[in-house]
């Protein structure tokens, strides 16, 4: 498989552009107080289905053929990636089918559905989704649509690296360093492919949950490494077991490391996001907030950028950590 | 006293424009699909201060003399203007003071003080917000900053219009109809300033919680009409007994309407601007949201510029919102 460029991701960009939302990129002056960074905070739940994951499903599924088109798309998604695909194929016209885990967030199976996708359930525990995929696929003649080990996914994803760099530039800023999250490794592979080509100084991080952090226990040991079978996390969007094939090739050459954050200073990014900066951001969402926050040492001084990720979070949830807000 | 022109709220936006946040103006394809109509929302959650009362109060207090902010400033509030005056005393350097009623919400309290305002509470049954506040002034000397019947508060908040006009043009768009919230009527009436001068055909509505929709009733009698005194509503920012002296003078001019909504149809926009938007807005913020989102019929087919006009709510109100929304 092959892996994108930047002239992939540009040329993306180009394509998608007038049908993603351009989210706006924020400031905060008491982020920067509690931190002592400036901090630019980059808020994709405010994207189509509530994500940066429309960037790559719809830069897919603008590729399809119009057979592929008829025959619709089939993938696999604890939440985010599946509300991307069903809102991308009702833009260009497809019909999806989404197999997600029964345990996922209420919010992302009501979502996915009432963006006009028909879910199959599978059990994390005893059935593979791959397999579930494959055999939708095989059977249907669906094409599939990968989370994150796909050409166009990735270069999708990187546009917003190119939509961020942009921005900075018409406010005359730069910056040092870019945190974005990580769980099979797309977003920040395609961002990382589009600021390595716009600002090459900029340093960037995968950031990652505790217990899921085989993107930065492979940059450290220069090989793919997994994850252990019984971590948990409350980032249910970030829960991959390894760095993907194709990311893991981009990633391995383009960040400068990889940050942890434990799932308490994910609460507290959280809760700030809701009481400072008035936007809702799911657990998977806030990890390079909470990294700022809880790192801010290592980056005193500097001008980061923070990509928020997306904002599909149960009700229950949000309010048990708004409630105990710190 | 004299009521500003469109010269002054001109005049003040270029006072103000590099220090307040050029909040984002949103687009759902959600709401226009469930109102019949294309909607475009202001987020002024996202205003330092959360909400758009930063903008008059550092239109008024960036007019200050060095004399006055030696003696520093003194405003009465429920919250928004609160925090909005504490914010921006803290900007020009000079400090506040804000009597505000003791049962105001926890997070708004909290707010003004740690954006560096020393807070005087009164009982708002028995004790006048406006003796203790004159008193205040006569003892120190400190100026007084209406939350809306003021010439530079006024136009600090048309500033909104302002911004929201330039938002529009850029991308090629222009309003039919504006909804605006409307407690005493500063914001209403200064971004009627602008429209008016900007965008006259776009017509603007005030909108007001049930039982303090002294605007609409105004309006439609011709003169100032009072709420009754027992009126109760969760839009805390909005319980104005009456419109203003100076408001009104603008607002009976300049207005199409009043529409009103109830605080079921409030507690309903809050969980559509939480799901769709990602978006925390607080009661009184969401009047405008809930005015499109129930009274639509009204609006069909119609391009609708709609104000969301702050975030400051309690964690406890905005979890039992949200854990009971539809």
């Amino acid at each position: 498989m092959k892996i994108p460029d930047f002239a992939a991701v540009r040329e993306t960009y180009d394509l998608i552009r007038a049908r993603v939302v351009r989210t706006p990129l924020l400031r905060s002056a008491e982020l920067d107080k509690i931190t002592g960074c400036r901090v630019w905070l980059k808020a994709e739940p405010m994207q189509v289905s509530g994500s940066f994951k429309y960037r790559g499903a719809l830069s897919r599924l603008m590729r399809l053929s119009p057979a592929e088109k008829g025959a619709g798309v089939v993938a696999w998604s604890s939440g985010n990636h599946a509300q991307g695909v069903a809102a991308a194929a009702g833009d260009v016209g497809t019909n999806a089918t989404i197999v997600m885990p029964a345990d996922a967030p209420a919010i992302k199976i009501e979502n996915t559905r009432r963006l006009g996708a028909k879910v199959v359930f599978y059990d994390r525990k005893t059935e593979s989704r791959e397999e579930i995929g494959n055999r939708l696929s095989k059977e249907t003649g669906a094409v599939l649509v990968p989370s994150y080990d796909d050409y166009y996914v990735i270069a999708g994803q990187g546009t917003l690296g190119v939509e961020l760099h942009e921005q900075l530039q018409e406010r005359g800023e730069s910056l040092d360093d870019l945190l974005v999250c990580c769980g099979g490794g797309g977003l920040v592979g395609g961002t990382s492919l589009a600021m390595r080509a716009l600002s090459s100084t900029t340093a960037v991080y995968s950031v990652e949950p505790r217990g899921f952090d085989d993107h930065a226990r492979s940059l450290a040991a220069g090989a793919r490494i997994e994850n252990a079978k019984d971590a948990a996390s409350i980032c249910d969007a970030l829960l991959a077991p390894t760095p993907g094939e194709l990311t893991w090739q981009i990633n391995q050459r383009n960040l400068a490391g990889g940050l942890v954050v434990d799932d308490q200073a994910v609460r507290d990014a959280m809760c700030f996001a809701w009481r400072e900066l008035k936007l809702v951001v799911e657990p998977g969402g806030a990890v390079a907030l909470a990294a700022i926050m809880s790192h801010h040492k290592q980056f005193a001084g500097r001008r980061v950028g923070v990509v928020l990720s997306g904002g599909n979070v149960d009700a229950a949830l949000f309010a048990a950590v708004i409630g105990n807000g710190r």
